[in-house]
């Protein structure tokens, strides 16, 4: 179908105009969102910290979309030693920062894998020159204990790319991130010879994503809010709405080296649906508890959790998932 | 995993109250992005009404959970005939409204297919008695042209049987729809000869979901609220979290006589996504058609829509589709 903006007295600016006022207004109701909630996951927390098994049990329950990065090894280590996990909104205060930023910790118990008691990422939602926007993380490196490694020595090899692109970023920046480092071959040849199937729940620990910095972002925000009416400067490629086609053309060898592409799918599904869900599928867990017992007693127990919410009430955003064909 | 709670001082009650808070901060939250929300919606009407084709192209970009239930003859009407999309939280200033009930109206021009000038499909947000919650329907008769009906009768048929249930209502209700009644097996009979595959989009009018009235959700909700810190009466079914397998527990006849099984979904893809994005696919069909055109003229107009929200920044709440495994 032709352009059809050609013969309306619309310009794309009116269109960018609203699209920006929408933006405001979500980034709004998310700051209204989580002072409404704050005190409530604080009482959970309260509660939920008194039930032994409470997180493992809800991971039990995790739907697809989480449950497929989780492999048994990974289940062996959380069922027995989660004993928290965290969503905190870490911008939402801060000066220019944005509500969509969210910090993820998980607490463990003393356990034979690693000697790391809390395992914190953070995700930053920043805007790229491009019209890019989405989050962005730094790698979160994991004390293993000897042969205990369920990523394989992958985790810690990114963490030593990390480290050297801080090291070159003052020189060049985006160039010197076009060559090959001695840690980026080590770890490209690693993924090669690993294959990334079966791929442990922790190497999401891992993820970087775009590589936008506070700077860029911050920027981009400016120039976004002085070209309101004016002719937008920033281009929208189908990296807003296709990451993985995104990523597929995605120049950065940075990208080529994400041992985990989907570390923000999977940052999000926990934000959005194990975290504020926790209590519901804790309720399912127990339920398929009494379910799977003949005592009917115990089925009684599998009662009480009225909150029968069906359908995602968000009545007013895109599902991320909802991607365009 | 064995039942946790047993040797704790947290009961079901305590959790059941928190879920029943964040229920009411949803709902509340909900209002309040409504409210925000709801002038940009009427400014994007007035500008997007003079564009031709806007929401033809639109579609052309609907994602997947919303193009999958789009044939090429549903096409050919929505691309040559679609003026307008709303979408109204009817309920939302309304006594003991939900503001998750929606109302999706499509606006056509004078068409070859149909004298109906809106179509207009309601969905009211209830509770059932046995803790289910969700949208429900009532069918939409479509004034088809002679030969035209892109349902081959099946929306016609749904109707009848909703009238006969109508009446049937006062005498038994529930027992009433037991049986079946002569619409019924016709209906039946249309359904088993038919085969669901490739299904007009047009079908989702006819659907109906859950058998819940008005009184029975109200009845619910006033339960719910003297219940709280009290022994829940309701059971938490299967069906609160994986609708299918309760559709086909489901022993009610209406449920095998729902023509578009998954209607409420595509409600909640259509007012979760298509309508808060429209400007987005937009925006994208105009960079394809841009990218498909070598001049490059066209393709600098393809820019200008900044707001490349990647990721769905409702950071509190489950997305429907993620459903647990």
């Amino acid at each position: 179908m032709a352009a059809a903006l050609e013969d309306t007295p619309v310009s794309y600016e009116d269109l960018a105009d609203i699209e920006r006022e929408f933006d405001d207004a979500e980034t709004e109701i998310i700051r209204q969102q989580v002072a409404l909630t704050q005190p409530l996951y604080e009482r959970r927390a309260h509660i939920t910290s008194q039930i032994p098994n409470f997180w493992p049990l809800v991971l039990e329950q995790a739907p697809p979309d989480i449950d497929q990065y989780i492999q048994p090894s990974d289940s062996a280590l959380l069922l027995s030693s989660l004993t928290s996990v965290e969503v905190e909104h870490f911008e939402i205060r801060a000066e220019g920062g944005d509500p969509r930023s969210v910090a993820i910790r998980f607490g463990f118990a003393p356990n034979e894998y690693f000697t790391d008691a809390t395992l914190e990422k953070r995700f930053w939602y920043r805007r790229a020159r491009d019209g890019w926007a989405g989050l962005v993380s730094e790698p979160v490196p994991i004390e293993w204990k000897k042969d205990r490694d369920l990523t394989g020595g992958l985790l810690r090899m990114v963490c030593a790319v990390w480290e050297r692109e801080k090291k070159e970023a003052g020189k060049g920046g985006e160039e010197g991130r076009r060559g090959m480092w001695e840690e980026q071959r080590a770890l490209k040849k690693k993924i090669d010879n690993t294959g990334m199937g079966g791929l442990s729940f922790f190497a999401w620990f891992g993820f970087i994503g775009r590589r936008v910095t506070a700077e860029e972002s911050a920027e981009v925000m400016r120039l976004d809010r002085e070209m309101k009416g004016k002719k937008p400067a920033l281009e929208t490629t189908a990296e807003d709405e296709d990451e993985d086609g995104a990523e597929e053309g995605e120049e950065d060898v940075g990208m080529s080296l994400e041992i985990f592409p989907d570390g923000d799918d999977l940052a999000v599904a926990i934000t959005e649906d194990l975290w504020p869900s926790a209590i519901k599928y804790f309720t399912q867990a127990q339920e398929q508890d009494a379910l799977s017992d003949v005592d009917f007693e115990s089925d009684d127990e599998g009662q009480g959790e009225p909150d029968g919410s069906d359908v995602d009430s968000d009545t007013e955003r895109p599902a991320k998932k909802l991607k365009p064909s």
